[in-house]
């Protein structure tokens, strides 16, 4: 069946628009599932997906995840999302990315594109030649790593204050997935309140870096399944899986990385485990914190104030799951819900 | 299997937008399939498809359909299509026409509307309160059915030549399925030819008037099987279909109606029965010739000359069919891409 509105993630989108480009080989979907006064945003994602079926369910997922992200961490934009088809290695070239900026120029401001999986600052960049509707660029704003990295240990604080009753982190045992820059600054917050740091990651010079700190470090493969009290995914999404569950010996689980479940449907298996699993679009907020506040000029104090509200809306959560017997999915999209309808 | 770009009748599309409205129930696809100095036209169907699938696949060939008919009657401007799913009785407001003009004039020229089937002049005017990206409103131009009709002639005089090998339309029988606007344009210039004309309509005044005329006069249900020489539907689309085919005593196919071949694979068993079929983007580009030139300033005189090269069009289209050994359609879309071609 080839359909759209009624995709099972279809949920409303208000605009999906297809581009395709003979002469760079570009094929995009960017969707917008909700505007705020006009305007939507959210990363762009270049990857191999095995065709638009996959492209198209992971740019609606992802959207959707957007406006969540936004409206909990009251961030005054809607939610969408960007997805170019294709392996960035072989694909990538200035003209595409530029063919893409144009695009993204033509929709006049109801889509700001940012950096994401397969894109970095250098892209945004290229892409901001023919828009201004481009955030994250190299020479505009800064990194928005440090800030998702607070966003994490702020949403880690208070999930582990209400898992454990109000106890410290100290001595608390914590895997991190990736210590690219998201996983490293979130150590660094961690390794002050006392905990105890795993780490893992492809990258040699990273697991280096995390050794001279004087952190353990396991192997990929290894760090799903170690055990700790806290397992934190820094690194790409869709890391809670049918085949990963049965391994994860974590208590909990909150990190940076986006769409860590690769279905929804996980949450079940995940509470039946006795896992309290921290919804990322809460966690991962405070790069979307940092990015949107640097463009609309706010201080890093006024920032950092923003990205500390992080913690009550995890508590504020996680009651509501509790008191409501809900999920905390179910809690999660129910709360953005609510504030969605009070802000129209 | 939900997919776009990998869509039967994708045809290297663009652009293909969606956009959907909880408020007025506007469910719309816009299709651009190419470009022409950066805007594109066609009409917008408002039509209660079951889903998304079947009103994708027809925004598809309906766009592409543009293209080519704009190509062929040297219209400068490319091909695209708007389709609205729902019931018109039911769903078509003011407010819902209005959140489509909008969005229309977001794209900024990209596309420009007309009316189709299950929108008309009256909507036009609601759809241009918000754009002036729309075309064939009440009080913008005029009625194109007369240079509908028109150019229907003159490709079914050129098909009739050819086919005759040189023969007049004195006392060729013609069945005209449909006496609307384009049927009854038709009818007068084949009347005046001396042809013998037979007309069904669903409608009772139209009937009427065709008696009223001294045209023989058929109910719907039969005209498709009429004993004569050429059958011109001037109605709805898809009338060519598997089981309308084996009915279909006339020699000839040539009318003002879109799409008439519900699949284009049909031309083979059409030609296998030795009827020749003159493609509906080529016979029914008399209205685009009078809205373009009537847009662009042109005299009527200027415009009818245009129509008149429907005729010569026709004739090159037959000719590379029979001297290439290949299908009608196929020779119409070399021509059409070559064109293309010259254009880019």
């Amino acid at each position: 069946m080839i359909n759209v509105f009624e995709h099972p993630e279809f949920n409303n989108h208000q605009e999906i628009h297809f581009f395709q480009d003979g002469e760079t080989g570009l094929k995009a979907i960017i969707a917008i599932h909700r505007m705020f006064q006009g305007s939507a945003g959210g990363g762009c994602r270049f990857y191999p997906y095995p065709g638009s079926e996959e492209a198209l369910t992971d740019v609606l997922r992802l959207s959707r995840a957007m406006t969540y992200k936004f409206v909990l961490a009251d961030i005054p934009m809607g939610g969408a999302k960007a997805v170019i088809m294709g392996d960035p290695e072989k694909l990538k070239t200035e003209k595409l990315l530029e063919f893409f900026g144009k695009k993204v120029n033509e929709l006049n401001g109801k889509y700001t594109a940012g950096p994401d999986v397969g894109t970095n600052a250098e892209d945004m960049a290229v892409i901001r030649r023919h828009t201004s509707y481009a955030a994250g660029a190299q020479d505009v704003g800064g990194n928005t790593a440090p800030m998702t990295g607070y966003g994490v240990f702020k949403a880690l604080s208070a999930a582990w204050q209400f898992q454990s009753g109000g106890k410290s982190l100290e001595n608390v045992r914590i895997a991190i997935q990736g210590f690219g820059g998201v996983g490293y600054h979130l150590a660094q917050y961690l390794d002050a309140a006392g905990a105890q740091i795993i780490v893992a990651d492809l990258n040699p010079q990273a697991l280096e870096k995390a050794t001279k700190l004087g952190y353990t470090t396991v192997s990929t493969l290894d760090i799903i399944s170690q055990e700790v009290d806290v397992l934190a995914p820094c690194a790409l999404g869709g890391v809670i899986n049918e085949e990963s569950l049965p391994k994860i010996r974590a208590k909990m689980i909150c990190g940076g990385a986006n769409n860590q479940l690769k279905k929804e449907s996980l949450i079940s298996a995940l509470e039946e485990k006795g896992i309290l699993f921290i919804p990322d679009f809460i966690s991962s907020a405070g790069g979307a914190i940092y990015g949107a506040g640097h463009l609309a000029g706010k201080s890093e104090e006024q920032i950092q104030a923003q990205a500390d509200r992080i913690y009550d809306t995890t508590l504020q959560v996680l009651e509501k799951s509790k008191n409501q017997q809900i999920d905390v999915l179910s809690a999660a999209y129910a709360l953005a819900e609510a504030k969605l309808g009070e802000r129209a």
